[in-house]
C-alpha cells in the first residue's frame, strides 16, 4: 500500500499529527535527536524526556543512579551530569544506564505528540533506519507518517527541514505519496546532500551553537546513517526498537 | 545596508509580517499573482482585490465598466467576465481597464497584509523585477522583507515555496541576510530551476488545476521573468510601480 507522508514545520503541529492518527517522527537534529540516537547506540537502556528542570531534578533525586542530562540555552544546567552534546554520550558513560533528559525544543515536540500511538525519534545519524521502520510500521498499520520538525524556540529551522528531507529520501520510491511540504524538504535535501555540513552550518541554530563552542557536535550530527538505531517514545520513555 | 529576508509559509502569517513593519511580497503563483502580473503587463489600469463574490458583484453593479473576474474552486463564477487564468488577460481584453478580482488564497493573503506600508505581488513571471524593487525599497526604508506564500486553502504549497526561492535567488548576494525559511526555499529552487515546470507539476494544487483543464496556465505561470512588472497593493488597489 501507498503511505502518505507529510512534514510539519513546528513542534506544536505534532498535536495535529497525533489527532490524525499518524505515525510521528520527531526531528531535532541539533542536538536532542542526535543525542538520543547516540545514547541508545552506545547502550543506554532508556531515556526519560522531561519538560522542566524541576521535574528532571525530582526524578533524579528519587533515582540517583539515573544520569541527569540536558540543556538550557544550549548549556548544561548546574549540577547536571551531562549536557546535550551527543559526543558526551560515550559507551563508558551511558551503557546500561537510564538518562533523564530535558531540552527545550526536542522535549517540547515529544510532549505535543504524546497522544500518538507511534512516536519515533529521527536524526541525520539514523535517517535510513527511521525511514525503513516508519514505512514498515505505517504500511502494516494502514496509517500516514508525519515528520515533525522540533524547530528552534518555536520557529522553523533549516537543519530540521534538511533532516526531514534526508529521511524522506530513504523511503521506498513508489511506496509513498508526498505532501507538498514533504516534497519541498526532499528537494532542498537533494540539493545539499553532498555538502550537508556546510549547509547546516548556515542555519541560525548552528551559528549559535558555533558561538557556544559546539562545532564538533554539528559535524558529528551531520554524519548521515552512522547508527542503524530506531528510538521509540512510549509510556513516557524512549528506548530502542529491537 | 543588509536587508533581512524572511519567508512565511501561510497567508495568515502576513499579519505578523505587517506587524513587524516588513515590506511584504505576496506570492500566489498558481494563479492569482500570475494573473495580476499578466493583467498589468497587458495594460490593465488597476486591480481591486476583494474577498467575497457579493462584494465583487456589488462593486461591479456600481461600476459596470469594470471587469468582473476571479474564481471559486478554480472555476469562473457565474456571470463573471473573466476567470483566474492569466492567459485570459490579453491586451485586447484588459488594456486601460479596471478589474475587480476575487480569488480564494491570493485575495486572503492580501487581506491579511493590509496593515503593511509596502505590499508587492510576486510570481515566477516577475521574480527578478520583484527582487530588485523589494531590495531597493527595503534598503532605502531600513526595513526587512517578508515573502508570504498564499498557499492553498490555508495550507503550505510547493509552488509558492519554489516561487519564494526564485525571488530570493535574484536578490543581490551580500546585500541580504536570509532566515532559515528563506534559505530553505532558495535551496529547493536552486535544485529545480532548470526543470521548474515538472517540479511545480508535482504540487497538489497543480495536479488539481490539471484535472480542471488548466495545464496551459501552469506552463505559462512557470515562465520566469517574462514581465519586468512590479505590482503594488495600496489603498485597496493593485497597480504597477512605474
Amino acid at each position: 500500500m501507498v503511505v502518505y507522508v507529510n512534514v510539519e514545520f513546528l513542534a506544536k503541529d505534532a498535536a495535529k499529527a497525533a489527532e490524525r492518527g499518524d505515525l510521528i517522527v520527531i526531528i531535532d537534529a541539533l542536538r536532542c535527536s542526535s543525542t538520543v540516537v547516540t545514547a541508545l547506540a552506545n547502550g543506554a537502556r532508556a531515556i526519560i524526556p522531561v519538560k522542566t528542570l524541576a521535574e528532571a531534578r525530582r526524578i533524579h533525586a528519587e533515582n540517583p543512579d539515573y544520569i541527569l542530562a540536558g540543556e538550557r540555552g544550549g548549556l548544561k544546567p548546574s549540577g547536571f551530569n551531562l549536557g546535550n552534546s551527543p559526543l558526551e554520550y560515550t559507551r563508558e558513560r551511558v551503557s546500561g544506564k537510564t538518562i533523564i533528559l530535558t531540552t527545550t525544543s526536542g522535549t517540547s515536540a515529544l510532549t505535543y505528540s504524546r497522544d500518538a500511538d507511534w512516536i519515533l525519534v529521527g536524526a541525520f545519524l539514523n535517517a535510513r533506519a527511521i525511514a525503513e521502520k516508519a514505512y514498515s510500521i505505517a504500511s502494516a498499520e494502514g496509517i500516514n507518517v508525519s515528520v515533525v520538525q522540533a524547530g528552534t524556540r518555536g520557529r522553523f529551522s533549516l537543519e530540521d527541514f534538511l533532516c526531514a528531507g534526508a529521511i524522506i529520501s530513504e523511503l521506498p520510491k513508489g511506496g509513498v505519496e508526498l505532501s507538498d511540504a514533504a516534497q519541498a524538504s526532499l528537494l532542498a535535501f537533494e540539493h545539499v546532500k553532498d555538502d550537508l555540513l556546510a549547509n547546516v552550518m548556515r542555519s541560525r541554530h548552528a551559528r549559535r551553537l558555533v558561538e557556544l563552542g559546539f562545532i564538533k557536535d554539528i559535524e558529528f550530527s551531520c554524519k548521515k546513517d552512522l547508527f542503524p538505531i530506531v528510538p521509540i517514545y512510549r509510556g513516557g520513555v524512549i528506548s530502542k526498537i529491537e
